[in-house]
């Protein structure tokens, strides 16, 4: 047998590539860490999959997935030409990463945001420009400007893991003074006051990314969808894989997303115990980032946010840690039922 | 509002993108384009679709997908470690470029062959090297002396949209003399008298790719995998989407998969089927490739098989056709079921 040596391109070698927040098959676990929704999907979807036509899975999928895309259109207001769909909202990212850089064209995104944007970056053999946001996570005057050499500005608003938003009028300079495609990832945007939807009508180089991982209680079923003008989805249909969002996918996420009451209560709900455990924590001496998402970045009173991390983790109870100056001396915590954060709670009493 | 321009990587705007087998939205054609398998998923599947904890769905799959690697790697005979699994085989191609080609690194493959790999080449900006087969779709001599400059090697077994195979010794050769990774794209391999799973074994530099798209009738579900060595699994994993598999489709893919008796069982019809289709043609003086897939692909004896696909189409039966010098006399016919296929063969005979 021949011996192995290394066949990959240097820049995957180099990758450690992205770690994931932890999938624990331990079951009696509270497991606050990866922003999943506490609630069940909706019925609709419980009773879509029941009566699922199994025998039409021999058939490949609508490569456009054009139903599920109407109603996306006609749910956001927009039509069928500004929608695409893709398999979770992390393809969607893949998908724009391969559209708009390359060895010459960088990317730029906050620091710190979400970790998976320089994994991708890496992928693809671009650079990127880490733009760092202030101490309480707000935006610098010099964005545009730290900004200005990429062709692809990524925006997490709500932000990860900060929870916070970049104010809408900040958003808007943002999208008129860059010239280049911002791409505003909206993964979290149900949970709060404002969102940027509307930008893409006003802007030929805004995409608008969103998810039914967290609002619509999804994360297992992989559906993420953009919105934006027509020539930037008409390329963007180029670089997806033809058939990249499966049959049940297309067929599930339409019912979930038809039953906007469901959604509009579900969402209603995590709002609420988001105000009460930030106002528990706060009467804990937690410092609180406001917080516009389905999860809290908060800080003990000592700051040591590993040492709270690893207490927690031996109550059973994880959330996730982010190491890093900026990020140490915070934990992250999902929204989890009035129960699950009941039980947090007294433990960080005693 | 601004006005457009483009913002995507010149490769992309010259792409014209895949074109996928087209999936007509009409329900009484006979749809014979695709290589869809005629009969429905195993049993497990449609009650295991039934009995599908829909709640769950709230949840992130496993990103690894340890579960259903477990069973391929039990039903195929290889370990956890040697396998890797993605959102269909097309996924798993865009792994593969992705992870061994760029710029710098070309990829080779046959002509005529699968026509996503040149797309996936634009894609990734990197050149590739077409081999040219012989006037009955066998290999030159100078294979590998072609291939030579390249990284990564596509060898489609059997090929598509010919059907035929290089014979098992060849493959042995080519694996052993190319300086680079072996992708053997076996989607149609489970209807072949023999394939190259073993190879793994031999060959450090051999990655086999499967699907259940054809031979477990599970197109709409989207699931690919692929067996390596070790250390290329690793590497691809990497550059995977972290969750690329959903949850409903890691858990009904395991369900097909571990039915041997019902899969052994629909992949006797469709070769029985195959091989009375193929006589019934060459009764018809048609030219037919020796084919070890899951379609034919026949010459009508004018040659004229652009002729033959819009005949076809007007009587609302679908075949494919593929333009092109070596192409251009045949159509593509999936194996149908028997009634289907009487219908074909009772138009031809007109």
């Amino acid at each position: 047998m021949k011996k192995y040596r290394s066949y990959f391109r240097p820049e995957i070698d180099a990758m450690s590539g992205y770690t994931p927040g932890e999938q624990p098959k331990v079951m009696d676990l509270l497991k606050l860490n990866t922003n999943e929704n506490p609630y069940p999907p909706c019925p609709a979807v419980l009773d879509g999959l029941k009566n699922a036509d199994g025998e039409r899975l021999r058939l490949y999928p609508d490569p456009t997935a054009d139903k599920l895309r109407d109603t996306i259109a006609e749910v956001y207001g927009y039509e069928r030409e500004n929608i695409i769909v893709s398999n979770g909202s992390d393809d969607m990212l893949t998908i724009a990463f391969r559209a708009f850089t390359d060895a010459e064209r960088s990317v730029a995104f906050l620091d710190p945001t979400y970790s998976l944007y320089p994994v991708l970056a890496d992928l693809q053999g671009c650079q990127y420009i880490k733009i760092p946001l202030k101490e309480d996570f707000s935006i610098s005057n010099d964005l545009l400007e730290k900004a200005a050499p990429a062709n692809l500005l990524v925006i997490t608003r709500p932000n990860a893991p900060t929870g916070n938003n970049i104010a809408i009028d900040d958003m808007r300079k943002i999208c008129s003074g860059f010239d280049g495609v911002v791409l505003i990832d909206e993964a979290y945007a149900d949970f709060s006051a404002d969102n940027c939807i509307g930008f893409v009508r006003e802007f030929p180089n805004v995409i608008v990314s969103r998810t039914v991982s967290k609002s619509y209680s999804l994360a297992g079923l992989r559906l993420g969808f953009a919105i934006a003008c027509p020539e930037l989805i008409e390329g963007m249909m180029k670089v997806k894989d033809s058939y990249n969002v499966n049959m049940l996918t297309q067929y599930l996420a339409e019912l979930a997303i038809r039953d906007q009451e469901y959604f509009s209560k579900t969402v209603a709900k995590i709002t609420a115990s988001r105000a009460k455990l930030t106002s528990e924590l706060k009467a804990l001496d937690f410092e609180v980032v406001d917080s516009q998402s389905n999860f809290l970045f908060a800080a003990p009173p000592d700051g040591d946010g590993e040492k709270l991390f690893k207490a927690l983790r031996e109550q059973n109870i994880i959330v996730r840690y982010f190491p890093g100056e900026s990020t140490g001396k915070y934990i992250r915590i999902t929204i989890g039922t009035e129960e699950q954060l009941q039980r947090l709670v007294d433990f960080l009493k005693k």
